[in-house]
């Protein structure tokens, strides 16, 4: 029934990767049994191109670049060959966290894993599940929050690459995890979210009691924290708790660190109601400069709750330190 | 039982709130089975007041204020009333971690929710317990360590007010959790410890085996970690494991970033002894310019231990860069 | 058994502590019964010695100083007795993080633990079991991935002695954890990599499918996270999980900041074969002036896997802002 869950909302879900083939042996997956399916191949192509404002980004189809790039999913079993097309003059790749690749899916310069300018190359992502190993010890899993990124343009560990937009969100869902009504990807790349300052960083978008899943990234050179104000999560795998006496602690801000991601569920405006609610870097003097934007609960029928509008409207009206920046964001959901 | 070990520290737990009136449907705890009581409301009066140094506090009465303000302390269920009288020039508000609330009592001017200059205005936090929606999945509840800060003197994030003092703790217990017989607040902001340098930093004192209480909270702009000599804690919701098997990494030294906030409990002196064991920032300039404090251990009676005065006394001749302060601290315990 | 596995690997591992002398009451360890041994006392000698270019490093014989020092590694109940010898013309000490030591062996000018110019003088580790109290709470135990570091070179703090050399890994493990085939251990220490700059950065070795751990330690002023590529673990004690519904997140990037320390475990190469793996801060400007090295995994026997050494030649001709340096690198394992 998570499939069917999954599959009525394919349409809203421009991020969600759809299945191209089952896979061989090549799929590293522990099961085949019947109900849990062995482990898919999935095939994309993503397009690297620029943007205007001297940026770059990734698509999923030509002139569809974003920044971030498209939220890329898959579950814990399954294969992703991504066939990524660089359509810049500019020598970049694509490094993936979490998942598992041989050295030509690398990435890295270190490795000869590149697209020169105008290259067309393929990365192939694998996943898989935990192992048991007895003696109350699994294995890890691949299943996460993770995220990809350049790791070549401008130097051999993507500096420039990243600086200027090459980013994005990589979901491991495991089996049975719970699927999101909408998905947001934050990243807080040097002094900016999604390379954008407020007032012109997202504003995410649900309504009331919606079940809403960020995908927090951090890049760049700075520590930075996150925080949501009126929700909170479990600082574990889902951002759920898995019983009563689990010991993880509840949050609602988190570090937020170059190279590191983390994600989690929450059911938007749950005991708080609607609003429009703060989400910003908690540095204070980064959140001052323009790491900040909105998480806008409507109401359960989707029209704006009292009040939302007139801090919407403030929020426009702040003098954050904001030049004007073209609109190349990616609002997932 | 659990209730009589608390109210028998009454007497010395300045922090703690006391009940007010039981809750009607306002209250949002799910449980009013009699053996579990239902959420309570408490009603607090809290001052915002200028302090000398060109400070700000929060207190419990008008001349009170310290910094940091009082540990406010409430049961998972219940709900905080809490009325701020803003006796300063300038607007200011609370804005609290953890606890849910409307847009009213956000404490941000984006919902504007603050304090004109001398003006009282209601504050409302609600706490809740986890629910548990099957499939090995807990929505998590508000227990945890949080803490409150002003958001909104000086600019829309409360950059100022932070600077200045506006800030404390906040404990949401949960039912059964223990009662410490001790407990101290640290605040890291910039370089200052409770908005002190060394050696006017807080001496916080237990005798041998009292249950003591951090609750450690970052702010400001500068990362930093929070190193606790000769006791550890584990990395979870209470500081403690919850079973033989639990798989929290236990730690001495932990990022205390910009709006995060943790807690533990530690038997004073456990395996180590009496004495006075430092506490500090363990970035090397911050402990150098004066980002450390005392934890005085003194002996199961009460007295000091063999060396503990010298240690202090050290301690206090240390050329640390700092300048004379008031002494505004709050010495929890 | 895995006694009889430990042992037999003693011979590949200069960091482990042999047993000195079975203990008596002075061991802390709760449990004395017969299969589970009682807390033994091991005693070591460690010299600390000045190292070309104006460094120092401990060691476990005259002449044999490295950075980092000697991993050290005892079990969870056992007695750590260092003589350390203070073969330089400086005030120094030893710190422990994790351990339980009473003042005289804090290592702090504070509490007068130090060694003058030429003096010898000891200091006594602890560690202990965790012990269950009931109500799903256990007091934690030693069992973790710690470190030590000078206390007292230069000022109070030791900043000078950890800037120029002086820490070291500590394993406190519990009995019946996975002994690892090599032992890595990486300190993030200012802009240096156990004080090196790429190129010359440790490169560790492994053969694919030996399990390695990595004890990774972070130091100085600054903040940094530790990637892997091509590799993950859970953020737990072990870096392994515990069971099918273990909440805790699996993360293959990990903040490393002053003063804290994390460890795993992984099957190298599992999953994504041999090859030249980069580990590196993920700090962009960190890595890219240095803060990078060399994970190489062999093919099972040994032989250098396709592509590894051309990555290994393209590693050594990066243009870092590397100055050359002596090689006194302890690459563990």
């Amino acid at each position: 029934m998570v499939e069917h869950a999954r599959n009525s909302r394919l349409s809203r879900r421009s991020v969600l990767v759809t299945p191209a083939a089952v896979a061989g042996g090549a799929v590293l997956s522990g099961s085949a049994s019947a109900p849990e399916k062995a482990g898919v191949v999935r095939q994309i192509t993503l397009y690297a191109e620029p943007l205007p404002g001297d940026l770059y980004g990734y698509g999923l189809a030509p002139g569809e670049a974003t920044i971030p790039g498209p939220l890329l999913e898959i579950y814990e079993g399954d294969t992703l060959e991504i066939e990524l097309v660089n359509n810049t003059d500019k020598r970049l790749s694509i490094h993936a966290h979490g998942v598992d690749y041989d050295v030509n899916s690398d990435g890295s310069p270190l490795n000869d894993s590149f697209n020169e300018p105008g290259e067309t190359r393929t990365y192939t992502w694998r996943s898989r599940k935990q192992v048991d190993i007895g003696g109350n010890r699994f294995l890890p899993g691949t299943a996460g929050y993770w995220h990809y990124h350049d790791h070549a343009l401008g130097n051999d560990h993507g500096t420039i690459g990243i600086q200027k937009g090459l980013y994005g969100g990589l979901i491991v869902r495991r089996r049975g995890d719970l699927i999101p009504d909408r998905q947001f990807t934050v990243v807080f790349n040097e002094m900016l979210i999604n390379n954008k300052k407020a007032p012109n960083t997202p504003m995410f978008e649900a309504r009331q009691g919606e079940r809403v899943e960020f995908v927090c990234i951090g890049h760049g050179n700075l520590p930075h924290t996150f925080h949501l104000h009126a929700h909170r999560w479990a600082d574990t795998r889902t951002g759920m708790l898995t019983g009563a006496n689990d010991p993880s602690p509840v949050i609602d801000n988190k570090n937020l660190d170059p190279g590191s991601s983390f994600g989690f569920q929450v059911l938007a405006g749950e005991g708080v109601g609607p609003g429009a609610w703060m989400y910003h870097c908690h540095v204070q003097m980064h959140s001052d400069q323009g790491m900040v934007g909105l998480f806008l609960v409507r109401n359960p029928d989707g029209s704006m709750p009292p009040g939302a509008q007139a801090a919407i409207d403030r929020f426009r009206q702040h003098h954050h330190v904001a030049a004007p920046q073209a609109d190349h964001s990616n609002h997932h959901g």
